[in-house]
C-alpha cells in the first residue's frame, strides 16, 4: 500500500471572473475551494464519500472558521493546503493554509466535520477510519477554533430569504456557499468597500430544502463583530459571525 | 513573433461541489467557464481586456446561444475548446465546442462580443485587432447563431428580484452567471427533474447595477419555449429563450 497523503496541496489562479466587487476572491468561493479540497483529500485517503456511504454514512460540515490577514487578489496565484489534526469517535479536524505564490500566509481556516448516519439521522461512529487517524496530528501555526454559538434574540434586522433552484446542490438542498453570499450580502458593497471581514465563524445545523422561506437576522455584538443566523421558523439553519475592520 | 494560437482547449473535472441539483454541470458555471475560456483566448492572442484598455475600449458580452445534447454529470471530465469565427468593425463572433472525455460532442455554444467605448458607452471599432481578423475563419459544425430577442408584453408570470452584494462582480454590476441562475430558478427543482433545456438564447442589453430591484417575467412561447425577460422600470437588461424538453 502506498504511504497515505499527508497533505493536500491545490493550486489556484484567480480569474476576473471570480472576483468579487473589491477584485478579490470572494469568501463563498474560498469556502467552495476549501469543501473541495478536503473531499479530495478524504477521497485521496479512501475516507471519502464513496467509502462512507457503502456502510450508509455521510461526511457533514459542521462548523468553519476562517483567518484572513488578506484575499488572493485578481490575476493572483494563491495555493491551499489541507491535513487532518483530530479526530476522535464523532469528528473530525482539519487545518488549511492559503499562502500566495511566494509561500507567504494569507490565511487559515479550520473545519469540523462529523459523519451522519443516512438512515436515522445521528451521529456515526468514526473509529474504522483507521486511514484518518494514522495520518490525523496537530499542526502549528494554528487558527483559533470554530466558535460555537447560539441564536440572537434580539437581532438588529431580519430579512427574508427564499431558496431558489440555483441554490441546490447535488445533495438536493441549499449549498453551504450560499449561505456564506447570503452572509455577505446582509452588507452592501459600500460597507465592503470600506470594511473587510478579518474572521468568520459558521456553525451548520439543519439542511435547508427546495422552496423554503428562510430569514436571515444580524445583530451587532460589538462595533467589530457581527453575528447572522439564518432560521426557518424561528429554528437555527446555519449561523455566523463576521469579525471586521476597516481596510487600510 | 509565436504563431497565434487559432484554438484554446481546456479540460475541466466536474466536482460533485459545482454539481446541480441533477448531479449535473449548472448552465451557469458553463456559462462561467465559456467566458473564462473567451477572455484567456483573447489574453494569449493580445486582444484582451488589458490591450483594449490602453485605448479606453472593453470587451462586453453581447448575445450568446448554447445547444446541449447532454450535460457533463458528476465526476465527469469534459473540454471546451474556443475558436473566433468571424469579427467586422463592430463585433466578433466565437464557437464553442464542448466534448466529453472520449472527444465526443456534448454541445455547441456561440457569442458575440461587442467592443463599447468605456467613456462614451458607445460602440468602438475594432478594425485595429489585426491579430483577430487573421485567425477568423468559419468553423464547421456551427451553432444556430443566438436569437434576437423582444421583451413579452404580456408575461405568464412577473416575480421582482434584488441585487445583492454576493450577485457583483469585478465590473461592480449584476454579474453574467448570475442572470442564468436567476432565469433557471423560474423553475422549480421538480420541473428541472421532469425537463432539460437543450438550446438557451440570451441577449445582455443593459447592465444591472447594486441595489437595483429587478423582475422576471416568464413567457410561454410554445409547450417546448418559454421566454425569461429580465428588466427594471421597464427596460430590458437580459432576456433569455429556453428550448426544452422531457427528460429521458
Amino acid at each position: 500500500m502506498a504511504t497515505l497523503p499527508k497533505f493536500l496541496k491545490t493550486d489556484y489562479f484567480l480569474t476576473a471572473a471570480e472576483c468579487n466587487a473589491e477584485s478579490e476572491l470572494a469568501l463563498s468561493t474560498l469556502v467552495r475551494h476549501i469543501i473541495e479540497s478536503a473531499t479530495e483529500h478524504a477521497n485521496r485517503l479512501n475516507v471519502g464519500y464513496s467509502r462512507l456511504a457503502e456502510t450508509g454514512i455521510a461526511w457533514v460540515l459542521s462548523r468553519l472558521a476562517l483567518e484572513m490577514k488578506r484575499m488572493p487578489r485578481v490575476n493572483e496565484r494563491f495555493s491551499l493546503e489541507t491535513r487532518v489534526t483530530a479526530i476522535d469517535r464523532h469528528s473530525s479536524d482539519r487545518l488549511f493554509e492559503i499562502t500566495d505564490a511566494e509561500g507567504k500566509q494569507l490565511g487559515m481556516a479550520r473545519t469540523v466535520w462529523v459523519a451522519l448516519d443516512i438512515a436515522n439521522r445521528k451521529l456515526a461512529d468514526l473509529s474504522m477510519l483507521t486511514e484518518l487517524a494514522a495520518i490525523a496530528a496537530p499542526y502549528s501555526p494554528a487558527c483559533a477554533p470554530p466558535k460555537r454559538l447560539r441564536m440572537q434574540k434580539q437581532p438588529d434586522t431580519v430579512k427574508d430569504l427564499s431558496v431558489c433552484y440555483s441554490d441546490l446542490d447535488i445533495n438536493r438542498h441549499l449549498t453551504t456557499t450560499r449561505y456564506i453570499d447570503f452572509m455577505v450580502s446582509a452588507f452592501d458593497m459600500e460597507w465592503h468597500d470600506r470594511n473587510r471581514i478579518s474572521r468568520m465563524d459558521v456553525v451548520f445545523m439543519r439542511e435547508t430544502l427546495p422552496g423554503a422561506s428562510i430569514s436571515i437576522a444580524t445583530t451587532a455584538l460589538s462595533d467589530r463583530e457581527v453575528q447572522l443566523d439564518i432560521s426557518q421558523n424561528g429554528e437555527a439553519h446555519v449561523l455566523g459571525l463576521f469579525t471586521h475592520e476597516p481596510r487600510q
